[in-house]
């Protein structure tokens, strides 16, 4: 059979239009179903039409719609994204880094705010699985374990930041908070200090007495002991001049504060500068969490551990798309983050 | 005919399973796609049949699907959820507001962020038409106008907080920034001030410029004038810090500062207590954005406008579903904001 001219391009100012499945099929001279079995690799079709479908395609610059090749696989193209906490500062990077993920053709987002509310979020959760999507990632607001949304699902699910309690069935992508309070004090001890103490929030956080763990652990390693035992409160600034101003009184002598935020390391920075020690000559400050809104104003600039949440909603999001394809990876993997070094660790330039 | 029996309850300690269309219509005697026609209102049925299935589906307790619902009015139940900045702080809130109103059961939202690149944006927008969505809401991340998606589009769009500059043609709901400054002023009038200068950010924003003229227009109904013409500069605490310096160097007896942001006026109230000018006795000070983190750590905590975000999401998702369901306003609407007083302008408690 002599293949058929390609389609004329549309007349007029306006540019061509893209080539449909149709516009290849009638150039190859074949059904549609048939260029389209070629294209997307089933074994029906005989080697000579496959290669006939396929010099179209080409002659044609014919892209398949990442739609359309989902759906003849049995998909939708969508996925659910379910965040606990739309709000949260910690859940919108790793929101924006899936939906980059997701957002390269592959799928589309919906997305699902439950509001920290477990019946709301199973409300969502099915109204997510009537519209058949391919997948869900589930974006908590802090690294404590949170429930499964259990084993009996039809679709693949992808825990990220919040682990599920579910260890040995789920994937769980989560920052690595010891490592993190490991990696600080490395800075600090690089850095020429060694009498550190360790100021944090709230107690009942996970990823606060993970990152002191890690702390005490790298001082350890180097021979050396936290000046105390770390100072747990909450994660604002009120607590953090407090602390510093009990420190102070405490240790006339200590030559860093680890924060385990930036919130609370501004509060720091306030009552150092307040009583006239220079940061960071006599006084390393550090924090965690990057937050340029508050690393940025202070004085000095800030030195900070990011956790690479964007990197977090990423390598979730591949996963996803992995296990969307049947190769589901378990338990929970750890995302190192990177320290951010300003001014108030180092005397810059 | 008879109605038959209801369906029996499930038996075990499962709660008995919602009931269906197809249990409507069994205890109805009618068909199914009669039940649906009935409950839907259409009017090829007869008063008597649409009584009897009304009856069924009370004595079940039926709800229907509000998916199923929309599919039957030739909807896809789904709409548009296009950010140009899912990192900016100004959009989030409102997408917390628009998801909101979606979420009550009556759409499933898809997001899209375009990172402030139009190609990405288009891209965006012809994926989402290619699933069908019933229509579109635009976040943006400043007030400036922003270029219409256009007339063509065979869904209607409502755009938020960054006006669409169609204003013929297309609906936005923004925040009154006039009014804004305006009510920012009366506060400040209202707590005994008169002698007010106005620091405020980057002149390219509209937003700076029309809070700044709102509040010329305040202090010139009561008989008064700024202090001088506004200052402006950028969004950081460090222009709040120089600029209120530069301020107090002039005019040493000024009793206010009204900041164009929260950071400018925390970078101020610092300045201010470092030369040992107390708040609010001797200075008042406020600022826009009611942003928490910056608001509740400042010393003292800090007056501010709160621009009332998520009721502008809520008020565009609602506007939406007017005009899928036929009735589109125009035009530009404004939302008033509201002064959150605390202790920067005001001795509580």
């Amino acid at each position: 059979m002599k293949p058929a001219d390609p389609p004329k391009p549309a007349s007029g100012p306006t540019r061509a239009r893209a080539a449909t499945l149709t516009d290849v099929a009638r150039l190859a001279g074949v059904s549609v179903a048939t260029a389209s079995k070629a294209l997307n690799g089933r074994s029906q079709v005989r080697a000579e039409t496959r290669v006939r479908v396929q010099e179209a395609a080409e002659r044609l610059a014919f892209r398949p719609n990442p739609l359309a090749r989902s759906l003849l696989a049995g998909r939708t193209g969508t996925v659910g994204l379910l965040t606990s906490d739309l709000e949260g500062r910690f859940s919108i990077p790793i929101l924006m880094g899936a939906e980059d993920a997701f957002g390269a053709g592959r799928a589309a987002v919906f997305l699902c705010d439950a509001r920290g509310d477990s019946i709301r979020e199973q409300h969502h959760v099915q109204a997510l699985l009537e519209r058949r999507v391919d997948g869900l990632i589930v974006v908590g607001s802090r690294t404590d374990p949170r429930p499964s949304l259990g084993r009996g699902l039809p679709v693949p699910v992808v825990y990220a930041y919040a682990p599920s309690s579910d260890t040995d069935e789920d994937l769980s992508i989560v920052p690595d908070s010891v490592g993190a309070g490991r990696m600080a004090v490395g800075h600090l001890l690089a850095c020429g200090r060694s009498r550190i103490a360790h100021i944090t929030g709230d107690v009942n956080y996970l990823a606060a007495r993970e990152r002191a763990e890690g702390a005490a652990r790298a001082m350890g390693e180097a021979g050396l002991h936290l000046l105390e035992e770390p100072l747990y409160g909450n994660w604002s600034e009120g607590w953090g001049r407090a602390a510093a101003t009990m420190l102070l009184d405490r240790h006339p002598d200590l030559d860093a504060l680890l924060c385990g935020s930036d919130q609370i390391a501004r509060g720091a920075l306030d009552i150092l500068r307040e009583r006239g020690r220079t940061v960071p000559d006599e006084v390393a400050v550090m924090g965690f969490d990057n937050w340029h809104a508050v690393t940025d104003g202070a004085r000095p600039s800030l030195t900070s551990v990011d956790h690479n949440l964007q990197e977090i909603g990423r390598v979730a999001a591949q996963a996803l798309f992995q296990a969307i394809d049947g190769r589901m990876r378990r338990g929970v993997e750890l995302q190192p983050g990177r320290v951010v070094i300003r001014a108030s660790t180092v005397a810059l330039g």
